[in-house]
């Protein structure tokens, strides 16, 4: 598979054994986590997860996010092209990530810290990330502004002697309303009165910290995606140490930067994978089922279907790959626009395909039967996920006129 | 509006007294019953609905969908054209018809008892269906059958005696949920050696007659739509008297075809009332919110999305005007094209133009907090209810071939 | 057909008078018109429009759009609405109006000088052109500015005594290739200075005036559209009677306003018929020709696009009708945004479904054997005649948001 | 650009070389040649093309396309890959490929000489045309049957002594129309009993053989693409000596097969370069413009369009240059699928982003006074050429079907 890309023999196989551990383990699980879901407290982690992590550390498929493959806290060392062959292949199941301490946002949680925290922080937070025991979530977007201009976030943290006081209502901190969820990275103004791109910061903030209340769950198209969930956080004079800032005052929009990338390639790998999934069940549904004596595949624009949603998926997948490629050789920076382009892209050709693989369904496919329809609803949400397309959109088309000006 | 159209005083006078009673209680109410819904036995009708039915029956708005106005079952008298106008009203709420005793299921099949109900039935099912005390659901979908193929059909309906046994498992009984549902129009196959159309039959099942069983609610995307909810219902040998059976054996097509054409009528107008919403909420949002400096109306493509949606709402409405008008001058069956037509387009105008309000709206707009995370869910099933978009695609092509034969 | 529409009998009549003149003169003409043209000088009317054009006089169905029946100038007197659906019929051939003398521009010319003109401009060329004598001409578009935005023009109309002297660089001015074509309406500043919509007028410039250089045909995608054509026209200090002002120094907005409604309409009921004329050979190509053993119009996706391009054409026709209603009953101006929205969505659909007819019918659509292939070229050029699509949806959309300001 | 592909460093130096010749010589030749062709005998190659070739030869960069360097008929040796980055720089011009000899159809025709021609029909043919100094065609295509399922080709290659008998009608048999055009390979039956796939041959004609009676050029949307021209072809008793016959009785399609391939990757990498030089026109249009006070790129839809279509051609082109490596790699059959989706992929991307460079433009986008018009007619017909769009979205499918089967 795209052999022309260079993709270490390390990386195939690790592709080849997570391939087996999802037919093995991860596929026959779905039903029980949901069921194990609604059973119990909505907001713990099921037992067939621990199973599944548990199973996942022994197999060495454990921290494959971090490119990293040398001192304490080392990950797998791939590049962001290997590693996002390895997303494709989670990506298939929405319980697919986290078996190998892999899901968002605490990929990007554990990379910040690794990146821009001091020791004390890696001791406190990262390591039992790393091993799997908490989980962490990133306080960006705020109910009150449009959060798809950053520049608009209106988080006060302010500083007072050897603390800072973090003042601020957040939404979308997604991961927080987990029972194990124990540290935010939260985004804020440290100086309103500095350059607009260096009001920012970003700082650590326990969650038991008081002052830190997790209000509510936020549901996306009816979903709650318990027991991970989207909190709406409000953060009331709460005080942390000022070792907690990361990196330095005004320096959020510098990693925000830097942790976007490899996200971006994450979630439009990832994307990939569910339309693939999507597809596949299109043709099985398609080959089973009947109506007016024929198969439903041979039906009307249902292989014209199959056949764009093919289309569609190859060259989602080339592009997020090219992407990656540029990132892991000339950086995130020169390949701007490709990270634009892989968000508009790999989210909207979900949503293509999803939606096709519903109609093919019938009903059945938006009901709680089918995995598409909690399918359908991340797809839409994900072309709003780190700003609408059209934020997107618009620097891509920036970048091109950019080459006409004068 | 529409002036051309043959719309009554009395109908228009109704409409108007209808979008007052819109905004002095429908709308208020929503949160509220959303609230009330969540906190609740689920399955059970919320206070603030008795509330609205009590103000919907005083205000004489009540029962408008029955086109009969005279004898000891009637309505309001009203053509499908002009109870269309109305639906798109209440279609503005997703709690808009129920006030109003005018919800789907419970309009087709006490039109159905209406039309083919012998007096018992009427006075004992007919009469508290009209007066808003119980509900009523309909069982036609199967699991284990293509349904957009309604010759699939398999439950039976054999004659024992003085009695009919029904056997089959049936999903998507919309409404069965509730604790109110007292009773099912149920299709089945009364003798499957006969002419394929003449296999089925329509009968009256009581809820609580033994073996009937409701095993589950189903969700769509997400949403249960509880108190109402769609049931997945287990008839096993379930007996009723042999006159609940609807105007004879063999004749379930008949029955479904006149019930098809006004519940089509009925959903398509309130697609446009809640597109017509979207829209305001995407020019309302569109209005309040800046980013990057400019109202958000006026950036990218937002004006190009509210010019599309206000075109497709208008060429939308036109049409199911005109097929309600040909169904009250040349009937159903000369309406035909126009009946499969209207499935289509509503359906899919609303799909888009909830999609373009999301987008504008950006995370808020999937969450719960917006109605059009859950009219999104609507709208994608709108375009699987009553058949899948490309049964009724098949059926307009084929009328439009059929004069080029030969 | 749309009965509900206010349609006098005598229209009525009229419709199918001019459906039988079609399948009797028109369509067998089509052939033979183009062999002519291509034969003959290009720029002189082959002779058997001149044929259609005796007959279609003979018949009285000539000058049909002129809604005035009263007087030395006078035409059917019929509504926008009934006229509309004649253009409907006339639409479906390329050579369908002028044997009625029924073509754009001329209908919208002698409209204006019918309205603006003083009696000597009407005995001069009104007379004339209402006899399908002579031919005349539009100059308003320039190549130098976005003609979008009409206050962009730049041509100058300059008082000299008693004269006006026109310099300026047109072109699209569409049938001034044509031999016959006698007399144009300019539009050009009289007063630079003057309030933004106020500096613009129209005069009548005789194409014989010294100065008048009709310097070459532009052709749209290939097409010349001979002998009709559309030329670019240097105005080079061009001196006519100050009496040849219409209406009024300034007041070229106005006169533009008047004559675009019903032009709309008229070109938009072309488009329905167009899009008719090709949905009819797409289904009996479908019909009559075979691959891989099956029927083409049982292949693939075919069926899908014909009940898209009916479902498509049925909601255009019933915006343009209704469009059409509304000038007739509310005029003009109450009817902007309806004025709007035909010209994108008719365009834009007859774009749709001749594309579709085309990919049915394979190479040979494309080529000069079928009219599709012009018909494309003349369909995509609709989304850009009179303005760009996006300068409609923006006044659509500007209307919209306009109810939500504060 | 796109690193990781294996090309080599003298492809990579033909490229830029290739670029600075498009510059240099062929952008600014584009009016000439266009104004030489209407002034002169119109299927005679102007002047300006001989001077072009002249240069290409002396350049070197001539016969590009073929992948053989050595022995006496030899090329530049490139993989397919390599190949189709330059056919993506010439593809920015419609006159593009002439100059290096690099035109269809006669590339195909010399890989198919040199592959499956013996040395008599080397000496005869394919030196000249390697030497540029005739051209040829191909006639496959038949106007009285779907050519999109080539086993209805139904001219029949009668075998006759030492002679075959060619006798069928022939259309889209490009290039014919050139007075230079001196060879045709024809494709018909020699065995109509044969199984299905073993029916047809192909045979090479010289176009001066008695019989041959070129009729008719055939426009695409308007344009006769003079001097290179569509012909229909009357192949009426034509008699040529039996080793004409290409490889075998019965091989047609493998050689169809054969040539195929390349083919599907040279068009679609022109597309990419003729969308790329589409884009670029939207861009300076938009920059240089201005309408309502602003830049015409800054206003509606128009960065939407810009971003949408750097997506649409970045994704082409990574999906025909993956393809192309298939191809090179592991062959022509493994890739099928490949070839097939690019096929549709490239032309429907290059059919949008002219479709939306043209709206930018205005009508002068639709005139003789933009390559966009004419690029229009071509990216249309480019959704038919080598069978529609529809015959290869249907093998994509039958390919992922067919892994669904039991």
């Amino acid at each position: 598979m795209y052999d022309y890309f260079p993709i270490s023999d390390k990386a195939k196989k690790m592709r080849e054994q997570l391939m087996r551990f999802m037919e093995d383990h991860i596929y026959p699980a779905e039903k029980i986590y949901k069921e194990q879901v609604e059973e119990g407290d909505r907001w713990e982690e099921p037992q067939i997860m621990e199973e599944l992590k548990a199973k996942g550390k022994e197999s060495g498929l454990w921290n494959m996010f971090l490119p990293h493959d040398a001192g304490e806290y080392k990950g797998a060392g791939l590049t962001n092209l290997e590693y996002g062959t390895l997303c494709e292949i989670m990506g298939r199941s929405s319980i697919g990530s986290e078996p190998f301490n892999c899901s968002a946002p605490d990929t990007g949680n554990m990379e910040t810290i690794f990146l821009f925290g001091d020791d004390e922080a890696k001791a406190t937070w990262l390591k039992p990330l790393l091993d799997g025991e908490i989980r962490s979530c990133f306080s960006m977007t705020e109910p009150a502004v449009a959060s798809s201009d950053a520049t608009n976030i209106e988080t006060s943290i302010r500083r007072e002697g050897d603390e800072y006081v973090v003042n601020g209502r957040k939404w979308w901190s997604s991961g927080a309303m987990d029972k194990r969820c124990k540290i935010a990275i939260v985004m804020g103004k440290t100086d309103p009165n500095a350059e607009k791109h260096k009001q920012q910061s970003m700082i650590l903030v326990p969650l038991d910290t008081p002052g830190v209340k997790v209000e509510r769950a936020l549901s996306v198209i009816g979903y709650d995606h318990a027991p991970h969930g989207h909190a709406e956080i409000h953060y009331d004079n709460v005080r942390v140490p000022a070792k907690n800032l990361l990196l330095g005052e005004g320096r959020g929009f510098e990693i925000a930067q830097a942790r976007l990338g490899p996200g971006r390639i994450h979630h439009a790998m990832r994307c990939i994978g569910g339309a693939e999934r999507a597809l596949q069940m299109m043709c099985e549904r398609g080959m089973q089922r009947e109506a007016f004596g024929k198969k439903i595949a041979e039906m009307g624009v249902n292989k014209h279907w199959i056949a764009e949603s093919r289309m569609e998926i190859e060259q989602a997948r080339l592009l997020v790959m090219h992407a990656a490629y540029m990132m892991d050789t000339v950086g995130n920076k020169a390949a701007r626009r490709e990270i634009a382009m892989i968000k508009v892209v790999a989210a909207n050709m979900l949503h293509k395909v999803v939606d096709r693989a519903i109609q093919v369904h019938g009903a059945m496919g938006v009901s709680q039967d089918s995995i598409l329809a909690s399918s359908y609803a991340n797809a839409r949400t994900m072309r709003l996920v780190d700003g609408p397309d059209e934020v997107h959109r618009e620097t891509i088309a920036k970048l091109e006129l950019k080459q006409y000006r004068n």
